[in-house]
C-alpha cells in the first residue's frame, strides 16, 4: 500500500484555475497511490491580508486570537480544494488542523507540535477518499487553535508523513526543486537532485526558503523523504532530500547567502571568563538571533568581539549591549550595516580538502575581502562587503558548482 | 448579575472601521452588564464570496465542505473584534461553534441546533471577559463543522440567550428596528416600539428579513426577550419582541408583502378527496414552496385550485404538477407572475373587528382588484397585480397606520 503526502504552497493553491489544476493533479496521482493526504497552505497572500487587518487595531494583536484569524486561511483552501476534487470525481474530504488530530503546545503563533491522533484520517483514507488537511494549524489542550509559525504547512506535511509512515513527503512549490544558488543572481545556477537533511538545513537557513527550516529537522528526526517538485511541471523529477542525499562526488552542494545582516564590533573587552556569556545573553533574553561570532584573542588580555543580527535589529541590538560594554569599560562599539554572508554548503566538504581555501582565494581574486569567517562541518560562511554579495555568489558558483 | 446577548450583523462589522466602532460600544455597555456575549455574523458580502469561490468548481458544492468553507467568515470577523477590543482595554475572548458547545445535528448548510454545554463560555465569562462567538456554526456529532442557514447567526444568539438564561438578546444591524413597512415604499412607515414573538414571525416571513425566522421562534419557546437596534444609533430605542407585545391598542402592527410571488390556477379540478393532497405533494417532494392556496368548492363536482409559489420556479411548478392534472383531466393550467402579496399584521386584529373589510376596501378605492385572500389570525393577506404593488401597501399603511 503506497502511502504519500503532498504539500502545495500558497502560490500553488493562489488562484481558482490553480486550485483546479491541483486537483487535477492530484486526481491523476491518486490512481498510482493507495492513502493520499494533501496538505495545503492558505491561497497567496491570505496570511498577509488577515494579518494587516489585525493589526488595524494594534501592532501587537493577541496571539490566542490571531491564530484563530490566521487558522482561516488554510480552512478556506483546504475546503475550496476539496469541493474541486468532488466535482472531477476525485472522493475527497477537508480535515481541519482539529480534525487530522494535530496536537500542539500552547505557544500560540509558533506551537510545536506534540502528537497526531491519526484514526479519523486513516478512516478517510481507508474510504478511498483522499484526506485534504489544512496546514499550518493544529489545537492544543484547552481546544484552542494555534499555528505553527509561517512556513508551518511544511511541518504540518512532514509530521503527518512521520505519523502515517508514509512512502515519501512532495512539496509543490512554484520552484522546480532546490538550485544550487539563487538563480536570480546566479544565471548558471541548477536544480539539486539530491540533498541531505543537513546541508538542507544549512540552506533553507542560510535563504534557500524552499522549506520551513523546521520541517526539515523532523524529517530527518522520523526519517522522511521529502521531495521537491514545481506544482506546474510536475513531470520534473524536482530534489530529493534524504538523510545522506546521494553523493555526486561534489564537494559543494550549493551556494548561498544572505544580505540582511549587520555587523557589531565590540573592541577591547576585557579578555575575563564569563564576558562573551553576559553579552550575549542579553541579545539573547531580547530575542534577538545572532548569527556568525567571532572572537580574536588577543595576547594584551584585551580581545575584540564580532557578531552580526538581522540589519532590521541592529539599533535594539546596540542598545541591548551598551549598559553591560559600558560596565566592562569597552573602548568602542562599531556597527556597519553594509555587510552580507555568501556561504558554500555541502556534505562533501567532509571528504574534500581545499575548500575553504577554494573559497577564499575566490573572493580574493575578485578583490573581495573577508571581515568574519565561521565554518561547520558542511558549511563555510564568509562575511563581506554587501555591495560584492552577487559577484561573490557567481564566482563561487562558477567555482564550486562548474559553471 | 445582568447576562446579556449582543449580535452585530454583516453591515455591523462589514470593515474594520466599523468593527473598530463596535467594539467601542460594547466596551461601554460592558460597564453596565456583567455577563456579555457577542455573537458576529461574517464581515458583509464575505459568506457570498467564499460560495461564489466554491461554485467556480461546481454549481453545487459538497455540503460539508461548504460548511467548513462558509464558517471561515465568522472565524475572521470573531477574531478581529476580539482582538478589536484587547486593544481597547476591554478583556474578550473569540469563540467558534465548537468552542462555545454548539452541537447541531449534521444537515450541512441548514442544521438545526440539539444543545448548548455552556460551561466554557460560563468559565470565559465568570473571569470578567466578553465572549466573542462566531456565529451561524456548529459542529454535529462527528465533530464536523455545521452551518445553520442563512441568517443563522440571529438564531446562535437567541440559543446562547436562551442556554445562558440572558436577560436579553439584543440584535444590533444596520435599521433602527423593525418598521410598520418598508421605508423605501412607504416613506411614512416608522419604528414599531413592542410587537409580539408571533407578528414578527408573520412579518419577518413576509419580507421584512430583519430577523432569520426561527430565532424568533426559538426566542417565542424559550421566552428570550429580543430588542432589534441600530449598531450606528444605539441610543435609539429601536424594537422590542416579547411574548404579547405591548398593547397599543392598534389592530395592525404592520403592513408588509412581497413582490416575488406567481400564481398558479389549475382549473376544473375534479372535486374529490385527496386531489389537492396528491397535486402538493408533489411540489413538496420538489422543495417548492407554497405559500397561497385558495380552493373554490363549486357545485358541479369541479372545482379550481389557486396557489402562489416563488417567482422563480413557476416553470419547475407547473411541470412537476403537468403530469398529475393530466390524470386529472383538468381544463387547464394557468400561470400569473405578475402578481404580488400584500399583508396587514397585528395581533389587535384579534380583538377588533373590520381589519379584514377595512383592508378590502381600501383596495377597492384605489381601484386594486383581489385576486386571492388568505388569512391567519393575525395576518390578512391578499394577492393582486403586481404594478399596484407599491400604491397598495402605502395606502394600507395611511389606512391602519394613521398616516
Amino acid at each position: 500500500m503506497a502511502t504519500e503526502v503532498f504539500k502545495f504552497g500558497g502560490s500553488s493553491v493562489g488562484s481558482l484555475e490553480r486550485i483546479q489544476h491541483v486537483a487535477e493533479l492530484i486526481k491523476e496521482k491518486k490512481r498510482e497511490i493507495d492513502n493520499l493526504v494533501v496538505v495545503v497552505s492558505a491561497m497567496q497572500g491570505k496570511t498577509d491580508e488577515l494579518l494587516n487587518m489585525a493589526k488595524f487595531f494594534t501592532e501587537i494583536p493577541d496571539e490566542r486570537e490571531t491564530d484563530l484569524l490566521l487558522s482561516s486561511g488554510e480552512r478556506i483552501s483546504s475546503s475550496l480544494l476539496a469541493i474541486a476534487l468532488d466535482s472531477i470525481g476525485c472522493r475527497a474530504v477537508s480535515m481541519t488542523g482539529r480534525q487530522v488530530g494535530m496536537q500542539t503546545d500552547d505557544a500560540h503563533t509558533r506551537a510545536r507540535i506534540r502528537s497526531i491522533k491519526t484514526d479519523k484520517i486513516r478512516k478517510n483514507l481507508q474510504e478511498g477518499k483522499v484526506a485534504v488537511v489544512a496546514g499550518f494549524q493544529g489545537i492544543d489542550e484547552n481546544g484552542d487553535v494555534t499555528t505553527l509559525g509561517r512556513g508551518g504547512s511544511d511541518t504540518s506535511a512532514v509530521a503527518l508523513a512521520a505519523a502515517l509512515r508514509a512512502d515519501r513527503c512532495i512539496i509543490y512549490t512554484d520552484v522546480a526543486g532546490v538550485y544550487t544558488a539563487d538563480p536570480r543572481i546566479v544565471k548558471k545556477a541548477s536544480i539539486i537532485k539530491n540533498i541531505s537533511y543537513d546541508e538542507m538545513m544549512e540552506l533553507a537557513s542560510l535563504g534557500a526558503k524552499v522549506l520551513q527550516i523546521r520541517s526539515v529537522e523532523m524529517a530527518e528526526r522520523y526519517n522522511v523523504i521529502i521531495v521537491v517538485k514545481s506544482t506546474f511541471e510536475p513531470t520534473l523529477p524536482g530534489t530529493i532530500i534524504t538523510k545522506e542525499g546521494k553523493m555526486e562526488n561534489r564537494a559543494v552542494s550549493g551556494v548561498t547567502g544572505d544580505k540582511n545582516q549587520a555587523k557589531i564590533t565590540i573592541l577591547e573587552v576585557p579578555d575575563k571568563l564569563g564576558i562573551a556569556a553576559a553579552i550575549f545573553k542579553r541579545l539573547s533574553e531580547k530575542k534577538i538571533i545572532v548569527d556568525m561570532i567571532v572572537q580574536n584573542v588577543s595576547d594584551k588580555g584585551m580581545t575584540d568581539i564580532s557578531f552580526t543580527v538581522p540589519a532590521d535589529e541592529i539599533i535594539a541590538a546596540k542598545q541591548v549591549i551598551e549598559p553591560v560594554c559600558n560596565e566592562l569599560n569597552v573602548k568602542a562599539i562599531k556597527t556597519d550595516k553594509d555587510v552580507a554572508k555568501v556561504s558554500v554548503v555541502g556534505v562533501g566538504m567532509r571528504n574534500h580538502y581545499g575548500v575553504a581555501s577554494d573559497m577564499f582565494e575566490v573572493l580574493s581574486q575578485e578583490g573581495i575581502n573577508i571581515a568574519v569567517i565561521t565554518t561547520s562541518e558542511i558549511k563555510i560562511s564568509c562575511l563581506i562587503e554587501e555591495r560584492y554579495f552577487e559577484l561573490a555568489l557567481r564566482a563561487l558558483h562558477n567555482k564550486f558548482m562548474g559553471g
